[in-house]
């Protein structure tokens, strides 16, 4: 079964796998930390599409040189702004990177203006705005990626599924984080469905001759739609134009598939803003008004039915605190992707608890 | 009917009779100018919702005391931040001189940001989208507004329908101008069918109890839904805690209407990012981008019934070239109220062509 297949993983014991496998194809320490610690913690807070199943096809991409192990990540500053390069590196690399050196910008200007380009995919945007969070910054984090949603009138796919993130600290709760993709929905859920001979809500993709449809294997030859129509179309837009077009990133089909075979780099981009809150009030100040703010949403009268009002990264938190005790359940075929990549790597698998 | 009741209205005439009312309030020229702008090119650009139609409630506001006609709006600097407080003006009055206050700080800084509160109603987000693009700067715009979407899973209104808007400049084509509400649908179509006795559609809205309805009057004691389920239950929050909470202003249900009677400001706020354009790339490079990327854009092969591909700002400029040359039309009841406040403070309404 998806999900508790072969027992339970000790995210630790995942994470130092995970780390020594990217040691093995060359990244240093720090670096394959970083890129570790994100997939691990993507599968602790449940949002497993962006965890460790993402490790070979990383490894494959690294080791044919389709991305680079020992990047050079160029920053530039100019004023609060910050240009970087990524070196064609794993997005979480580039990342990490680059908000390191953007933090002591937003120190000192009280906001921060990152944008990457020449990177990769970068795991969950929230693991940036949990990194903000740690320092009492707010972010806001976009990226693009390959082509998934179609323009609206349109039947081809032109933007990614572009997720913009927001970030803002709080004191006693877990962080407020939106982390959100451009689509109605994930395109993996389409091909689940489609493997299952299932059909698909309406409301979900386009055939390949734009038109709606349910049938699941007919949306994989069309594209996902926007969340809500054209408000969703003119958000990829616009996380197009700050993460590709601003950045001087690949933008809109430029942006290469690293699950596709080829040569070419994937020219992923990036843009983050990190405001830095004591510039705005004292911190009490805003954590006060935060709590206050919280407190109320969650004492909102519930609709027939629901049983609690969630605040964006409440669940998040709550799976992470599971699962940290628990364990990480991984389904088979990722566990035995995992296991050949120990065998090529000489890195052992940890072994699951049952 | 509504639109074209009694011919149209010459822009520049509109304007000149907005201007003359809001200083026969006591309002500055140059404070008059701004807000009357606003409107006319509000209606210009099809947004009637955010046109002329908003001027009896903001000089009856005026009038009353409740918005002030000479505020005192105060810019404090903190590096490349901006704490205003609007002084309980007109919102586009203290969003225009933030805004004027925070372009030299963005030409030194690259990014400039900018959080009012104490502010009213500001118009529409893209106004201030434009200013931005005139100076070669992207703009990130929000802000709250009294109550009008329910968090997810609830069944009262906290939050307002909170837009969010992104612009960015062009050389040729009308700027990129992203200017959307968090909720599925604007509270005035639902209004509409609740008048005219017509059903809303599955999915705008929920009853007093928080159960979906297609019933426009139960949805009138209930609250409108966020748009796409829980994203824009995300988003809407997400645009709270940066116009709102960040900004010092009101928040959620404190944020109060300016259609309700009673004395209290509102108490809006709203929060801008300025990004100058040439510090991430010279903007000759910047435009020949854009002009790629729009192009691209526009030339994607078509879903079946679709006419056209556009780009959010298009529709707008479109309307807006039309209705230059047209005129603007406004259905009845708006001009009967205009005309009201024409006697009320002896400046004479325009007549409209036929």
């Amino acid at each position: 079964m998806k999900g508790d297949g072969i027992g339970r993983y000790h995210p630790a014991k995942l994470t130092g796998f995970c780390k020594g496998v990217l040691e093995s194809l060359g990244l240093p320490p720090e670096d394959a930390r970083v890129v570790a610690d994100s997939l691990v913690r993507a599968n602790l807070e449940g949002t497993d599409s962006h965890g460790v199943s993402r490790l070979p096809i990383y490894a494959r991409r690294v080791r044919e040189g389709r991305i680079s192990a020992r990047p050079e990540v160029r920053v530039e500053r100019s004023g609060a702004v910050l240009r970087v390069d990524g070196g064609n590196a794993l997005g979480q690399v580039a990342s990490y990177r680059a908000l390191e050196a953007a933090i002591p910008v937003a120190w000192e200007a009280g906001i921060a203006a990152v944008a990457v380009r020449n990177s990769n995919h970068f795991g969950t945007a929230a693991y940036y705005c949990q990194m903000a969070c740690r320092e009492g910054m707010a972010l806001i984090a976009t990226t693009n990626s390959p082509p998934g949603i179609v323009p609206w009138g349109g039947r081809k796919a032109y933007f990614g599924t572009n997720p913009i993130a927001f970030g803002f600290p709080t004191r006693r709760e877990p962080p407020v984080i939106v982390d959100m993709s451009s689509s109605v929905v994930a395109r993996g859920k389409i091909i689940l469905a489609a493997q299952q001979g299932l059909p698909i809500p309406p409301g979900w993709a386009v055939d390949g001759e734009g038109r709606e449809t349910t049938d699941a294997a007919a949306a994989l030859q069309g594209a996902v739609l926007p969340l809500g129509g054209p408000k969703g179309y003119a958000l990829a837009l616009a996380v197009e134009m700050l993460s590709g077009v601003l950045s001087g990133a690949a933008f809109g089909p430029h942006v290469n598939n690293i699950y596709e075979e080829g040569a070419s780099p994937s020219g992923v981009g990036h843009s983050f803003i990190l405001l830095d809150i004591a510039r705005w009030m004292p911190l009490d100040e805003y954590y006060a008004r935060v709590d206050q703010f919280i407190g109320e949403i969650k004492a909102t009268p519930r609709a027939a039915g629901a049983e609690e009002v969630l605040y964006p990264g409440e669940r998040r938190y709550r799976a992470f605190l599971e699962k940290t005790r628990e364990g990480i359940a991984l389904p088979e075929t990722v566990v035995e992707e995992l296991a050949e990549l120990a065998g090529q790597y000489g890195v052992p698998l940890p072994a699951a608890a049952a």
